[in-house]
């Protein structure tokens, strides 16, 4: 349980950092940093409650977050060194949020007694669809949408994954660990071997 | 009854092949072709829930029409000749989905108790919105607010038209049929003989 | 009472102005025109609900305000002299929503069972951001994130300073009008002397 909490606030960090980043890029101010940042870490999430009726949300009942991310979006707007954050860091970090997001995402729309079908869609909606939001908010093609490196299907084919080894003997919370895992991982090897997912040609 | 689910049927499939079009004009992968299909196509519904409360939402009750438009992503991100859509076939399936969307997103306003000039725009929020909510994931103007061939107008014209028809005797759903004929006739005239709406000068 | 609903008409009036006058800008025809005020006007009081789960929606309730922003579209869509519109009045007035809506935001918040945090917050999206969503519908980049004189700073500022005076024995609604007439000279102040949060240059 601790362990999980753990995880989700290493998500939620890196998800707040990827849109403090982009934010920072367009010289917004403390208002748009903040902004931005709530929106990348918990826009997945609520956008998920909003389409299954679950509330009250997240970060509304547990302010800490959104709290913790004004502190970093101030000290964003204050530091100008922020901009040089190591790549590699924030890649592994968004990875596990991805992963993390999208197994607990999965998890409450099953809950809320939907198809696997729209439960893995829901899950991959959780992990993603923040930074889909962040990046319409900065006037972009969201990048999920793009020819990138494999991220929103990680998430879905992980999903599915999810369900089948639920069905298995497996101790505790060890399926949703090992998707984790697994979808960390993924997303780390489309990034590094450069796996995408082929574009038709006109 | 049937009918009625025909109609249903191809004013999704016409939102939706809106959606893929307009995501492979920009080169997106299958992820941004399904996602761009699934709001064009049943983004103007959900908002409406959302605005009236209505819940659960039409296409996670029914997950069919989600996979049926993830099969059709992937026969458009895999095939190249999909760009060349006879066009004229698009224009009046699009036409019926707009005609058919609108009068049944007017019943559920009223059903919710909404007035009639709510529900008429909430009858036309549904018709429309799926395209505008495409448009801004697509980092355009929604072509819905531009000078083009009347579009809302005819959804929302069309709705009072039908709230004044379910007053006369007619058998059964005669009211919601005239009107979902006589939208798609106004619109399909309006492409034909360019009818726009005036914009003044500055 | 009347007070309050005379400045909340006001409020509504000021915000829809700017959505008419932004959507004019563009040549937007008056399906345009009318979705982007009534998206100024309710768009930040509709996602306060959405996120909080407050149903129905007080424009959906109440439709004589819908209707007004109707009229006033038509009015824009057939006038070309509307683009003339006095900036001073334009600015008081939208400073005067500003203050209104966000004190009524956080109220509604705090009702709901908020921490004065989240309170605070919605407040700040309740008076800002159908501004955002007007930005992000028009295709530019929100001025709300940018380097521009203080205006969520306001609000947020604000919505703290009337949980503090709400603990003094204040007759009637006095904490709420002084916040309002606090939040709407700290916004013409900010104006008037260009107050800008601080942008970490890279």
């Amino acid at each position: 349980m601790n362990l999980f909490k753990l995880v989700e606030a290493v998500g939620v960090f890196a998800f707040a950092l990827s849109g403090l980043i982009e934010a920072r890029r367009r010289d917004m101010d403390l208002v748009g940093l903040f902004v931005v940042a709530l929106v990348a870490a918990f826009g997945g999430g609520t956008l998920r409650d909003l389409l299954l009726d679950r509330t009250p949300l997240f970060w509304i009942e547990h302010d800490i977050y959104a709290i913790a991310i004004l502190g970093l979006a101030t000290f964003f707007a204050l530091v100008p060194a922020t901009g040089r954050f190591p790549q590699s860091f924030l890649l592994i970090a968004d990875a596990l949020g991805l992963g993390l997001f999208s197994i607990a995402g999965a998890g409450y729309a099953l809950e809320a007694g939907t198809s696997t079908f729209i439960a893995a869609l829901m899950g991959t909606i959780t992990g993603t669809f923040g930074g889909v939001i962040r990046d319409v908010l900065c006037n972009e093609l969201p990048s999920l949408f793009q020819q990138t490196p494999l991220y929103a299907t990680c998430a879905f084919v992980g999903c599915y994954f999810y369900f089948w080894l639920s069905h298995l003997p497996l101790p505790g919370d060890a399926a949703a660990w090992i998707t984790i895992a697994g979808i960390t991982a993924l997303r780390l090897a489309s990034v590094r071997w450069n796996w995408v997912l082929p574009v038709s040609r006109h």
